[in-house]
């Protein structure tokens, strides 16, 4: 038995054969054609499945799609995604029309954290919260190894919990939001920020311009021992701890994962994220350990975790 | 067919037979001998039960308890409960030993928050977040219609979520949680420190001394125009939207129920965290209405929510 998995992005549209396990058995992609519509990119869609699968084949159980944006993961229908231009899109109405096999539709960060929960952090955990840190900061939440999507699958937007009320100001709207300080983009703007105000710092000999800083600049200069990136380090520690704190005492789950191009820091934040939390541990005495980890699936994730979500509604 | 829901509170341990429309049929109580030691308060309950259903009726289905603190709800043992004096007390084993019936065990607020949900606010709802502006502020989740209490039972610690980071110190430890800002302890803290800097504000004719300040103080003389109780009420709705927003963001529930003794405030509290979340609602464009009401059940709540947990597992 096998599914196929659709990891929908702004530049490409990524397909794979899944099988039981979690494992990829084919890849094939299209560049995303955002200009020729969505209609366009539904067939490239269509052409991806029926390439890679044949729909009279009963040992394929269907097709799971993580698609950016708001995503109404019961009808199926793509609400909004901006990246794609996307308004109110039926995906999965047009697609069963083609394929003929169960369709289901979820946020690309909700696909993904089931991904990582089933088959990549080990699959020793049911109950998992997920933050993706990238251009935004996505949240997903597996329960009792099912995703957790809230009403019309609009739930699980844990960048947008405000951290800092009255704080820096998030994309959207609010202020303060754990985006706003733990995004990628976050990083780079404090960076920066703290590369202006220290001419000096290490930080300079690695992106001698500021158009060069990148989520790794302070945190390579914080090994090296530069003082202006350990403090820059230090507040990204601070507010993503804040963060993982109050996601373990809202859910108490085994395991907080982090995806995303900064968690290539491994070690180096995962420790300093795990003093963080232990020493403010609400109740700490008597209350289970909450793992922190970083994604082991990269970008796998989202095809194996699309495809994950057909296996869970088999199980 | 019924149940017995048990309500332990630091000064009564309440009991009720329960049927299944969650309508108490027959209520006795006793008071908490906190000094006579935990055995001592399990005989007690022992006695209620007994007294109020015989073990040996088959359509007595079990009973439910809602205990103070931290308690595994997955073992029926009451890991800390501070006001009680009682740590590893295996509470649902020793009641089991004198019952024979089947024995839940959880946080009161959780308790609370489903007895809301399954009988109080409608019915109407399947996932609601359940909040208790009391001394603290307690929480308690329901996901499709059963609690979700996290690991070991130790999460829906709602009031545990930092909404300022470095902000006012609560009483876990950390700095800036909901409960700094939102519980009533936290609402007489701003109130007299507001009457303190405005002598001549109508406060100081509601409660002529501070020891006489409590939760309904700024309330009532903001209704009456006074600007100083204004900005302590306009600061509460304030911390407490951003919260609100913030569990609406993570769960996308059907509703924020509001519980505890602030909620006596009704409509008047209400339109404005109303207005206050309408304006900051993350894409709400396209995203399912969150309904935010006062809690219906008052202090029966306790009980028919330990008699809910009975019947959920029924379910």
């Amino acid at each position: 038995m096998y599914c196929i998995g659709i990891d929908i992005g702004g530049t490409s549209v990524k397909a794979g054969i899944v099988d039981r396990d979690g494992k990829i058995l084919k890849k094939e992609s299209v560049p995303t054609d955002v200009a020729g519509g969505s209609d366009k990119i539904i067939s490239d869609i269509a052409r991806l499945i029926l390439s890679l699968a044949d729909p009279a084949d009963s040992a394929f159980a269907g097709v799971g799609i993580g698609c950016p944006g708001a995503v109404n993961s019961g009808t199926g229908v793509v609400d909004r995604a901006y990246n794609l231009k996307w308004h109110k899109v039926a995906l999965a109405e047009k697609l069963f029309c083609t394929v003929g096999k169960p369709i289901k539709v979820s946020n690309d960060a909700n696909a993904a954290a089931l991904g990582e929960t089933m088959f990549g952090v080990s699959g020793k955990y049911r109950d998992t919260v997920f933050l993706t840190l990238g251009t935004g900061v996505g949240g997903g939440i597996v329960l009792n190894g099912r995703l957790y999507e809230g009403n019309e699958g609009k739930g699980a937007e844990l960048g947008h919990v405000v951290i800092d009320t009255d704080g820096e100001l998030c994309s959207c709207g609010r202020r303060g939001c754990l985006e706003a300080y733990c995004s990628a983009t976050a990083l780079i703007r404090d960076t920066k920020k703290a590369m202006e105000q220290n001419k000096d710092s290490l930080m300079w000999k690695f992106s001698p311009e500021l158009d060069k800083v990148d989520g790794r600049t302070a945190f390579e200069c914080s090994k090296k021992g530069d003082k202006t990136a350990e403090a820059v380090v230090g507040r990204f520690v601070m507010y993503l701890g804040e963060g993982i704190l109050n996601f373990a005492n809202i859910f108490r789950p085994q395991a907080v994962i982090l995806g995303g191009g900064v968690c290539a820091q491994g070690d180096y934040l995962i420790s300093k994220l795990k003093d963080y939390c232990m020493e403010r541990n609400y109740g700490f005495a008597d209350t289970p350990h909450v793992d922190i980890l970083t994604a082991k699936l990269g970008n796998d994730a989202g095809i194996i975790g699309a495809a994950g979500m057909i296996f869970a509604e088999l199980d």
